[in-house]
């Protein structure tokens, strides 16, 4: 490229050129943020490995009838997944979430796999949905999962390891909630509210209203379990049509919640008492809840929510909500509570879309893109990386010397770069700033004719920069610039590294 | 599950039931490869970071007209991408490499990037190909680019790149070669032998006869340039009709390889001395010939090799090719070289089919999954991971003590898990042997009364299983088993499971 146009703007594509950019809901992720994200998965890796998951990590693509189209968060299937045909004409789609695959490799695996079978696993999932702020079309998840044990302890562990892998990313107790609730308990409900065998869809229209206590208060939700609700605009939204009285069953179920643990299962076991099922429910969260306080988690910070209601048309048991419950700003400027991260729950279905048998499994699930955002509000802000020691080319004709030079520094460790592009001096010391460089390294012909190097240390020489307002002050003094001989150059370049290593400034 | 069907073998499926399958041309990676592949990334990451570049990560998924469809190891474009349309009707493709989606990045954000940008990625990529015996259409590649800059430089660092990687992840000087080709010397070849303004593709046909040496022989070579060349099953393949004496040009060329670096180059030198573009290639392989040597890499692991026409139709410069030179059996059961498991070059028109400017840039890239293949050549064999302590549950009443010694062990950094399943003593015997374990924790009622616990040393007590032959014997003595008091659980399993950590048994 010529000098000329380097730092020229590019010219206006012409009609037939393609425009460069993003897809709509997808997004670029740079140095800083990459850094942390790394540190994360390292961090949750440790945490699932410590309980025994394995490590296994199925393709991004699978047959579509192999891979079933339910998304866990949806109420309806076949919606949200990016399907094609390959060169075979057959059906393929991007798996949308790391559980189905898992469910397609146990059945594929089953003879050959330890039961009960533990893995974890993490990557890019993707949807075919509209994008939103902080929504992707590609965003990652991290998962475990127990397949092939109906233990209930197995639920109880993954409360654990949820608490225990947002601490050990430095959610501290009080900042986090892991919300537990029971499909069943749910079932029961419904049971006691005279849905037991409705099929009309009045059992979804209820759950949805109890899923709606956050923004519409309890009067909303009375509203919506009964005849129905006309918003602010006018606009009515048709209830479930319960009457008054299993209106109320239900909001006694939904004002249940916000106790200490022993008094929600006592009140919940009151409200199912009629129904077979709403008492396994309850006392599988009891045995829940003795387990977790056994192994030392105590009253805090696992809870039982009745109005979690999350996925409960794919879970079948125990589902559990992993929630930050600090404030931030929302968009509106209102300060909210940062809200879910992270879920899960039991699923004794999925591998018996496969085999006909089934196969009891439960799991967690880390949001691993909307936990980094909110880890950021808790102080750990994306850092630049601190950039390679960048060797200044002051004459062409010495550019093998030059090489020589960033070779011994990279042979001795230190990250370093001879620069490639075709400026001069201060644009090369320009670049060194944008790359967050702890030092350039210089050699003219006069460092050259005594066997030295002048080194400038870029973090120093910004400060110093700030402190003297004057030109000539400037000049005289050369702040944070030194000669030092050839013999010693990766010393004094490491002296100075070290000194911005563990902190990254810039 | 109940007891009954957890070991029984999985009925066959239904008719309408979809057949649980990896997707053709996919695979699952399971922990033991997946562990290897985490220090592979990190080893490579680290000596790329050293060399200065940036992490960068782009979607999988980009528009269809954004990401191009030029793949840079096939002649044709078009060919071997999965797109499709999404739910605005907008073309998707998923990337078939790294650096289309770079170039997309690059043009999209070139006002603000540092120049020269350089980046390193790695992730999947995938194509809509016939797979085949080690050719899948998922796989990893890890790359660096350098874009915007034209010194020769930049890319003699590619070629000090690759082999620091390859050093760094065990593989001997010795072991190994980059190959280094220049794009222009073809031209001038090509050039010389009279097919300057050639576009009759005869061009192209000259490129693939060169690239058959290795199969078809310098004779075959031969044919393929001159008229043609009748195979073993009396086939027939049209060659490119050069003259005898443009034909010799031709084989000189190839033949001029194999030497040290600077007889090569003086030898191609004469052949190209009557094409300006030959002349400029020559002097820029010299360029870096002499920028590695400076560098200490010396005359060894960078070899100038006229035969390397990899991707020529997409580099416009400097082409380089990582080769494993060490010797593995085929699959015919011969002996054969390893083979390439990287390479890169210089391509200056990437970003321009966004702006219409060129902007100078190079790359190398390793094929992930094939390097990991050839390591394991090398002694890196994939291990099981050591499986986690098992606590066995003997006593279902006491679940929640099973859960606190499982908390304990796992609070004091040892990785551990409480049985999940629902069978009987031996089977999870036999579940902790196939997890890997070291040891198992065990308390029934006896030693529940004493406050102690059995531990059980698995890899011991089948070394000792397999020395003793007699079944009374072997009662009697218990091998590999202690009791411990419960106050000492930590330590014990601490002193068992650091025994093992080092080298994984099993």
């Amino acid at each position: 490229m010529s000098q000329s146009n380097k730092d020229a703007p590019i010219a206006a594509p012409l009609p037939a050129m393609p425009v460069a950019r993003l897809a709509k809901g997808f997004r670029d992720i740079e140095a800083a943020e990459l850094a942390g994200l790394q540190r994360m998965l390292g961090t949750i890796r440790e945490v699932y490995e410590s309980y025994g998951f394995d490590a296994l990590e199925t393709p991004a693509l699978e047959y579509t009838d192999a891979l079933g189209k339910f998304l866990p968060d949806q109420d309806r299937p076949n919606a949200g997944v990016f399907s094609f045909q390959d060169d075979d004409e057959q059906w393929m789609s991007l798996r949308y979430d790391l559980t189905a695959p898992l469910a397609r490799y146990v059945a594929q695996n089953f003879q050959t796999l330890p039961k009960p079978f533990r893995r974890y696993a993490y990557g890019a999932v993707y949807r075919n949905e509209k994008p939103g702020p902080g929504r992707f079309r590609q965003f990652m998840q991290f998962d475990a999962d127990t397949v092939g044990a109906d233990s209930i302890a197995a639920d109880a562990e993954m409360c654990m390891l949820a608490a225990d892998a947002l601490e050990a990313l430095g959610v501290k107790r009080g900042d986090y909630v892991i919300k537990v609730n029971n499909r069943k308990i749910l079932d029961g409900i419904l049971d006691v509210a005279g849905l037991a065998g409705d099929v009309s869809g009045r059992k979804l229209t209820v759950l949805r209203a109890i899923d709606k206590l956050d923004r519409l208060g309890i009067d909303g939700v009375r509203q919506l379990l009964g005849p129905g609700r006309k918003d602010d605009s006018g606009d009515f939204t048709q209830g479930a049509g319960l009457s008054p009285k299993d209106t109320e069953t239900v909001i006694a179920y939904v004002e249940s919640g916000g106790r200490d643990v022993a008094s929600t299962l006592a009140k919940l076991g009151e409200l199912v008492a009629q129904s077979e099922v709403g008492r396994q429910g309850v006392n599988e969260l009891r045995e829940i809840a003795s387990l977790i306080a056994a192994a030392g988690y105590g009253d805090g910070p696992i809870v039982v929510d009745p109005t979690c209601v999350r996925g409960l048309e794919y879970y079948t048991g125990p589902v559990f909500e992993a929630e930050l419950t600090f404030e931030v700003n929302g968009d509106d400027g209102k300060s909210v509570r940062f809200g879910s991260v992270g879920g899960g729950g039991r699923y004794d279905d999925l591998v018996a879309r496969f085999t006909g048998q089934k196969v009891p499994a439960t799991g967690f699930s880390i949001g691993v893109s909307r936990l980094q955002a909110a880890l950021t509000h808790l102080g750990e802000k994306p850092k630049q990386p601190l950039g390679p020691v960048v060797v200044l080319v002051m004459d062409r004709d010495h550019i093998a010397d030059y090489q020589k030079l960033t070779h011994v520094l990279r042979s001795a460790g230190i990250r370093a770069e001879m620069y490639l592009g075709s400026s001069g001096m201060k644009a090369q010391m320009k670049y060194a700033d944008k790359r967050n460089s702890p030092c350039v390294v210089i050699q003219g012909s006069d460092e050259r004719a005594k066997g030295e190097v002048t080194l400038k240390d870029l973090f120093e020489g910004a400060k110093a920069a700030a402190a003297i307002k004057d030109n000539k002050e400037w000049k005289a003094s050369r702040p944070a610039q030194l000669a030092v001989a050839e013999a010693d150059l990766v010393a004094e370049v490491g002296r100075i590294v070290a000194r911005y290593q563990a902190g990254t400034e810039g």
